[in-house]
């Protein structure tokens, strides 16, 4: 602003309306911090009832919700639902945001569909809970469609991040992060599990995991820094001392009657590997293409 | 001390004298802080020349190594390894702690043989590096032996912990936090590979595979805190969303012609849950005793 003139202030934009279909935990998140930027909200959710307390308006029917709005998100139990919830007729000319989840199959067939009947699409998955500064939404699909909604969406807190015009990578990295996500959750309760049977109380390990959780990070940056170099040094953790500490691991388990078969199938993978020369090498060298 | 009296200074200990069996990475970590500690060292290892560059008495065997102290550590690649460094004669009367890690059934299959030759006996895991004031190593074993011993193990960093009478207890806590570990390390491994499949570079994963690490220590609380109670609340996340997601999860990881054995194992145990009618409690419920 130069001083001295009179300036016209520029005038605020008005919020886009936005219309969240879909109230579960996450569909009230979304609608609540929609709402909270002053976004006009029209919210509609299969079971009645769950718009109660949310500053939207409800709408009876997912037609009506959709054609409420020129930003359609929707946010639902999966992909089957996603269909079920979507109607042509309302949805056409707008763009629809999915904040499901799935597969990136799924976010590529939504897409498809998306473009044959005239309809906006992005492909989104929300990484870390939506309202606060530090959330994380990745989405991919059109630039030029996120470009165009990026400032509506920023009212889900963070930064609206775009990965890639393939509308199937946003899942592709929520898959490779739950792969891993759940993968460590099936070992956390396995290790709950075996420290009970060993007359380990849950109040005696829990804090030694944190601790160990503590690694990982770590350990992923390690991984990431080998696969990228193709290189996988095996002077800190080779594949043959895992096969070791995991023969250990996997006999006390065994002595203990519990389900081995997830680390009898890790034992397997790292036997290929030791087999196929590797033993000397890191363990990050399962991580290779 | 009373003022106005001379006191006579009380005469500081002599370092109890230490020797270190097994000169890998972590039994020359040992022997470092040993020595630094002012305890003479002594050291041995299987391969000659491992021993420069410590500030230690380098034995030509294994059975010179343990006489030359009243406690002896070893710690060696494996259980077999710990059987064949320990010579009986030359540890009568001393205290041996092995540190090598190993199962439950190792340890007090050594404990039982430290018995019958008259040795004193603590099975130990080093569950963080040592020498630093972090340190956490965990000991089982007699009390008594543990008590005698405490000030000099000191060295090694941290506080030394005795966490029970039963020698296996030490390797029961390091099975149990060994089982979550590997667990998870398959699962970070599996996901960048999962990514590579799907054209995500390691670089465009890593920082969000870190902050999903980050989701761990609140879910071991969880875990630890539902088990304590007996009740599984599935509020947040239930076994059936944990199966909706693993199955998009696995249909990925097929699609892209990827070992699923793992994912598929702890699939097949969400499944036997849901079946055993427990679909809406808590995916904790899979720690359940």
């Amino acid at each position: 602003m130069t001083s001295g003139t009179t300036s016209t202030p520029t005038p605020t934009p008005t919020p886009t309306p936005v219309t969240v279909l879909g109230l579960g935990p996450m569909g009230r998140a979304l609608a609540t911090a929609f709402a909270a930027a002053g976004h006009p909200t029209t919210v509609w959710n299969r079971t009645p009832g769950k718009g109660a307390g949310l500053d939207a308006t409800v709408a009876a029917t997912a037609a009506e919700a959709s054609a409420a709005s020129p930003l359609v998100v929707v946010c639902v139990i999966n992909h089957e639902a996603v269909r079920s919830v979507l109607d042509p007729e309302a949805l056409r000319g707008r763009t629809l945001v999915n904040l499901t989840g799935g597969s990136p199959r799924h976010a590529r067939e939504t897409a498809r569909w998306a473009e044959e009947h005239g309809v906006g699409y992005l492909d989104g998955v929300i990484m870390t809970p939506v309202g606060g500064p530090d959330a994380v939404v990745l989405y991919s699909g059109s630039a030029e469609v996120h470009g165009a909604h990026e400032a509506t969406l920023a009212a889900l807190g963070g930064t609206p991040t775009h990965v890639g015009e393939d509308p199937g990578r946003a899942a592709a990295f929520n898959m490779s992060l739950l792969d891993f996500f759940w993968t460590s959750m099936f070992g956390v309760v396995h290790a709950f599990r075996l420290a009970s049977a060993e007359g380990v109380a849950p109040g005696e390990l829990g804090g030694y995991a944190r601790a160990m959780s503590g690694l990982l990070p770590g350990m992923i940056d390690a991984v990431a820094a080998h696969v990228s170099a193709g290189h996988f040094p095996g002077d800190e953790s080779s594949l043959d001392s895992a096969a070791s500490l995991l023969d250990d691991v996997l006999a006390t388990v065994r002595a203990n009657g519990l389900d081995d078969a997830m680390l009898a199938a890790g034992r397997a993978a790292v036997r290929r590997a030791v087999d196929a020369g590797h033993g000397a090498e890191g363990f990050t060298r399962l991580a290779a293409p």
